[in-house]
């Protein structure tokens, strides 16, 4: 089965006010739909976070690609490394990854085994190992925010709605909000764990919305905090000896494998991280150093699902956990973690997703269902979604008109704040 | 697709009587083939190492995996790990491994496979991720060994027969016969590579055939000596030093992680084993103390294909070199070895095979060809080999007849030599 097309499309899905360390989400954040036309006129669909550079990588690899057989994803992956150089480029000091190799080869590799399960009619998990469990559970994943809704919604509160569709829309920059916050996303999705993204505000009060939160939802709810690397050692020190018994895990609080590590000598939480060990070249020194105990993976950043599958055995067999990162996405994206953590055997914590905060969808059928906190793995060839055409061409109409080409959160908060820089390390 | 039934055939094969630590080889080679029958009418064969365990452990899989698809390789591991207990049992001190759990996993996932690729229409490559390398390098592996072809042929030299088939059943206990069998061996198969199983006899005469070796192949010629963890520290230090610049690598001089870390300090010679790390579970400490260059993998002993590619990223990321071991094996095994060794994407050596010892063949169109020392990677779907039913009720007639159970080299050694024990550590 060849390739015989590559259709790439830049959309642009409406996104809140969300806060988190490098500023403040743009009312649409970006998406490359990815669809891979074969010989046989199976198409293979992916999703990525979008920017020119990846956009017209992906451009360039038609050419190059054209004519290889889908199930040859070692050759492609030579193909696409002889294309764009063999060594990966920097991650950045974003909290999202933004280097090309790894963002092409998810890409194409998704593609690719959505052709090969919809030829044989069988869902990706079963191309991955097959079903490890049934149902993915993933966790709220609450942001310090400020009133609005993004996208066409603009920044105002829309009226005749009402549920997590209106709560998403509201102010949450207290404790209490956050708390109202995550009641509202539980009730809507039924989460059994809570995310906080925090780097936003003063360590104290990120630390006394995880208090209100216990507070709210009492021991049994698994609680994490992720100040994507903000934090002096010391801060994170000083924060994380407060929050032991409290955290289930505490995530890049600081900056790098170094402090990682000082900071889990001192600190009696495990660590995770999807910032300071982000490729498989990190790995080595994250267990010299014993940085972490958690790594998050993100199918986009780490190369595609069956590299993820080899990371969940490395995890494994190095004794650390593993659990998945989010961008804000769409339901080709969800429907691929989903395959991805049903598969892999070794899985201990909830995935994060910032499904909830995004109302558009690209698929047919509206958007993927999260009941109890929990997706149920497809059955349905490949990933087992359809691409929605017409809310593709609205959703690129909306790229289009938005006038935004790449993300850059520290942008969008000099429009609120024109003295606000980020740093790389704040408190 | 289901499983409906699991068939398992103990076969015997000749093979001559080859010199190791462990004693020596009998005159048979005990295999199981099996066959995993599906509701779809579709066989997938397998070929593990037999033993009295393996056999019964394979009888008792027939009921708790009837049913099973095919394609849930996750589950179907869960299942055999609840018949037989998830911690893997201990690989004893011989240079085989003896585990249950890795074997029958091994037996049933490649079988698995080949019953997926026959159904796709696909060969077992293309569902590892595609070809790395179209032909696939193996080694010759040099033995020293007693007069004698094993088998039906038993212990004579048959006459009327010339090159290779006559050579391989000649004496080779010094150091110029060694240099014989290489120069036959390599005539025939066209090996670019060259290994020499040691630990048969005292360390000068095994330095001193590596040594006739490359006087004999120049320069050009990898070679590599494996002792089988024989030797004692000192013994392996002592020679790893005269073999400096001389071997390609060094297999398992000395026995336990430990001690490979500590000549890996003082012998300037890649370490390479099969025998001190051979389970993900081994593999942190190996990565601690620096123990091992080298992996060699046996889809056999690692519990299948797919946990051999998990092994190779390991591998890769830990910037380690991969190859693979062998024991006496068929064609079966041969064409898995082949299918792993052409998808890998991180290879480096040439892999070992003991198959041009065995003159008998379970697989349709005899032994499958080494050209120039490679074998090309079969574009048949599944395995691409075919079992020919005659040879393997002849090769099962030989497994009743011959009397054997178990591989017991020591008790092979003492028919010839009464005093004979097998020792931990010889020299």
């Amino acid at each position: 089965m060849k390739i015989v097309d590559i259709i790439s499309t830049q959309i642009a899905i409406g996104d809140p006010p969300l806060l988190n360390a490098a500023g403040l989400h743009a009312p649409f954040a970006l998406r490359i739909i990815v669809e891979i036309v074969t010989d046989e006129g199976i198409i293979g669909l992916s999703e990525i976070p979008s920017s020119e550079k990846i956009f017209l990588a992906l451009e360039g690899l038609k050419k190059v690609l054209f004519n290889q057989d889908v199930f040859q994803l070692n050759n492609i992956k030579k193909i696409i490394k002889q294309k764009f150089g063999d060594t990966d480029d920097q991650r950045g000091t974003a909290p999202w990854d933004q280097r090309l190799i790894v963002h092409l080869f998810s890409a194409i590799e998704v593609a690719c085994l959505d052709c090969i399960g919809k030829k044989l009619k069988r869902p990706i998990v079963d191309l991955l190992g097959g079903i490890s469990r049934e149902k993915v559970p993933f966790a709220a994943y609450l942001f310090y925010k400020y009133e609005g809704a993004g996208g066409a919604l603009g920044f105002g509160v829309e009226n005749n709605i009402s549920g997590w569709l209106s709560d998403r829309q509201k102010e949450a920059v207290t404790p209490k909000q956050i708390v109202l916050q995550a009641q509202s996303m539980c009730e809507e999705f039924g989460f059994q764990s809570i995310k906080l993204k925090g780097g936003a505000f003063h360590p104290e009060i990120e630390f006394e919305s995880i208090i209100a939160l216990q507070e709210a939802f009492g021991p049994n709810v698994p609680l994490r905090l992720d100040p994507n690397a903000i934090w002096s050692l010391e801060t994170g020190i000083k924060y994380g000896k407060k929050l032991e018994g409290i955290l289930e895990y505490y995530e890049d609080p600081v900056r790098g494998q170094e402090n990682m590590a000082l900071l889990s000598k001192e600190v009696n939480i495990p660590l995770a991280t999807n910032m300071c060990t982000t490729s498989f070249s990190d790995i080595p020194l994250s267990i010299k150093l014993g940085s972490e105990h958690i790594i998050l993976s993100d199918h986009h950043f780490w190369g595609g699902l069956r590299a993820s599958i080899e990371l969940n055995k490395i995890c494994q067999t190095f004794g650390k956990g593993f659990s998945m990162h989010s961008n804000s996405h769409l339901g080709i994206s969800m429907a691929a973690m989903t395959h991805l953590g049903a598969a892999v055997p070794h899985l201990d914590y909830a995935l994060d997703t910032h499904y909830p905060w995004q109302v558009d969808e690209v698929v047919k059928g509206g958007k993927i269902k999260i009941e109890d906190g929990f997706v149920v793995v497809s059955k349905s060839p490949g990933l087992g979604v359809e691409l929605d055409r017409k809310q593709l061409q609205k959703l690129h109409k909306n790229y289009l008109e938005c006038g935004l080409k790449e993300r850059n959160d520290e942008i969008e908060m000099k429009k609120v704040n024109p003295e606000w820089q980020f740093k790389l390390q704040r408190w």
